[in-house]
């Protein structure tokens, strides 16, 4: 039995969505699911309890930022990450590999690996396949990705090409130095924004048979048409028995539309990063909380939510906190804007199982007058 | 029936300690009791949740901040400072005596009141006590304290003389000012470090009949030989009937000693402040959380604590928050701190009860090995 499998449980009749589970050594969680991001072993602002009564189910972290601050093997011994943050649900890391790419003139890529210097304190490091899947095992999540070769965007075919391809040999090395019976091993789909390089990447990932298939290099500059084409001629090619993650992405539409897609588990560092900054996902799109106009503002920020924020407190409250730069100002936004989200899945799923998920996208829409966020 | 009252339990036969109950509109609390501070109407990194959940029966915050931002008639349209920052107990706001003081060149003092200037944006502005009385009565707390002259120490005697009778004259002008029957307005003993001046001022404000009284212009600075001096020559005059409040001490000895001299209330910012420095009480004293000893120490903060923080987390775990600068880090502290108070003043209260709080002192004691906290 592997270590995290995937339940179909329900496909749409009229998208490619799909209703399921995803069942972890650390409990099952239903799909389509947003993942929380706790970059360096916490979600910013977050207690894991606070995690939990937002009805967070699997959480993402970040091999990179552990691997610096406070090391792998520090991790280790304290048992692995769920033991070290308290987090008792699953959890799944990232490989570096996205991390190590954005440190620009501080990496430099060869077939071996990524050498690469701290953004901390400069110290020079390598990251190969093999020696993120030690450090991934000394983590212990649930699900670990394997270690790929990202590109910018805009990149060129031939680049692109040599990436992805390099990409696939890196997935195999992952997969040959990956040996731990409890975690599941995921590889990552590549090829820019050329329809037959994402192709060709597929291909050669299925031929080595992964628990799972993240889908990278999106979100990272182009424009979100080409993103969605991607996932119209990525997907449909992966296994249907298996999960599909599309990295890095969590916007209230991106989510929509990557569901629509056939997309099982997404990621994004948005709503906690923008929360810190004071702006909210409401069903009209976005607030800015310390707009002068929110001042004698006593309503809650969402006015059809229920999160703890919401039911408690006003936007008076709230931008007061972040005028005077307290602390249980982010606290009270992040925990909005987690549960926004982690709402919209839930909401999602209860309409595939109802047959009626495009209605609530049509739906979703005709509120959401907010530009990009 | 005034709005709030104190109901004597018990008088310690070995000490001047004096188990209690406050009585306030928003609920009683037991005394002795130690109030977190909430500054800006909020107690800093945490939520009204979490005070509830360790606890805290009364929280205090202060007047001349919240009157700088958000303004009191803002807190008066959102229905007070309860409604306003969702805190459903009792409230004892300061008068932003000690405050306007504290701002040195920036403040004038006259037998009308203090002129100053704000410390967020150099805008002049005028507390008198009657000004003060229409801010306080805005704000709503339970409890409000009057507008009172303090001194910095050293003073000498003619100046402590003169600030302790126009304190006696403001809290005159404060009586007759304060118009709110569901708010109790307690006075402050001034009279620095002189134990006639602390007798006189006793004298004048008992012949006032308050419902309580603060004792303030202590912990500024004086060793705390003299404070306590000064709490045995000042609360033996005070009514038995009435609360005595110590302004602004919360270490842990201090408790002990307050709470042995027959003090019921105290306040101060040491335990979130230090919390948020990463230092926290334990039973032998302090630790240093980014000190290098505990980088691998996955014990709790303090091995007999039952608090949130203690039993889910290491202090590796808690040491590497610090060290990458996450929010949850200060949480947790702060968390801790505040429930190692008050959990020592439910301990000394059960001792009370019991008949044995001086030996619970004196044990105390032989386990706390710090220097001053």
């Amino acid at each position: 039995m592997a270590a995290v499998t995937y339940e179909l449980i329900k496909e749409d009749a009229k998208s490619s969505a799909r209703l399921g589970r995803l069942h972890t050594p650390h409990g099952s969680v239903d799909t389509p699911v947003f993942m929380p991001v706790g970059t360096q072993a916490t979600v910013k602002a977050m207690s894991p309890q606070e995690l939990q009564e937002i009805d967070a189910g699997i959480i993402l972290s970040n091999t990179y930022h552990l691997y610096i601050r406070p090391g792998h093997e520090l991790i280790r011994k304290a048992g692995g990450l769920h033991s070290f943050m308290a987090w008792p649900g699953p959890i799944l890391t990232d490989s570096g590999g996205f991390q190590v790419f954005s440190l620009g003139d501080l990496r430099k890529i060869s077939e071996e690996g990524v050498e690469f210097r701290s953004h901390v304190d400069g110290s020079k490091h390598l990251f190969t396949p093999e020696k993120v899947m030690e450090i991934e095992m000394a983590l212990g999540p649930d699900i670990a990705m394997v270690f790929d070769e990202c590109v910018s965007y805009p990149a060129d075919y031939e680049y692109t090409k040599k990436a992805m391809e390099r990409t696939t040999r890196w997935a195999r090395r992952c997969k040959a130095a990956h040996d731990k019976k409890d975690q599941a091993l995921f590889a990552i789909v590549q090829g820019g924004v050329y329809k037959d390089l994402r192709e060709q990447s597929v291909q050669e990932l299925i031929s080595l048979d992964f628990p799972g298939y993240g889908i990278g290099g999106l979100s990272v500059g182009e424009p979100k048409p080409l993103m969605y084409e991607m996932l119209e001629t990525t997907v449909p090619l992966l296994p249907v028995g298996k999960p599909r993650y599309l990295m890095g992405v969590g916007s209230p539409d991106c989510l929509l539309e990557g569901v629509k897609r056939g997309i099982d588990m997404f990621d994004c560092v948005l709503p906690t990063r923008i929360a810190r900054n004071g702006t909210v996902f409401i069903k009209e799109g976005k607030l800015v909380i310390r707009n002068a106009q929110y001042k004698e503002d006593f309503t809650p920020l969402d006015h059809d939510c229920d999160c703890y924020t919401c039911r408690n407190f006003s936007r008076a409250y709230i931008r007061h906190l972040f005028n005077t730069g307290e602390i249980l100002g982010l606290r009270l936004t992040t925990i909005h804007n987690l549960y926004f989200l982690i709402r919209l899945m839930k909401d999602i799923r209860e309409h595939l199982a109802a047959d009626t998920f495009l209605e609530f996208r049509e739906e979703f829409y005709r509120n959401y007058l907010a530009d990009e966020i």
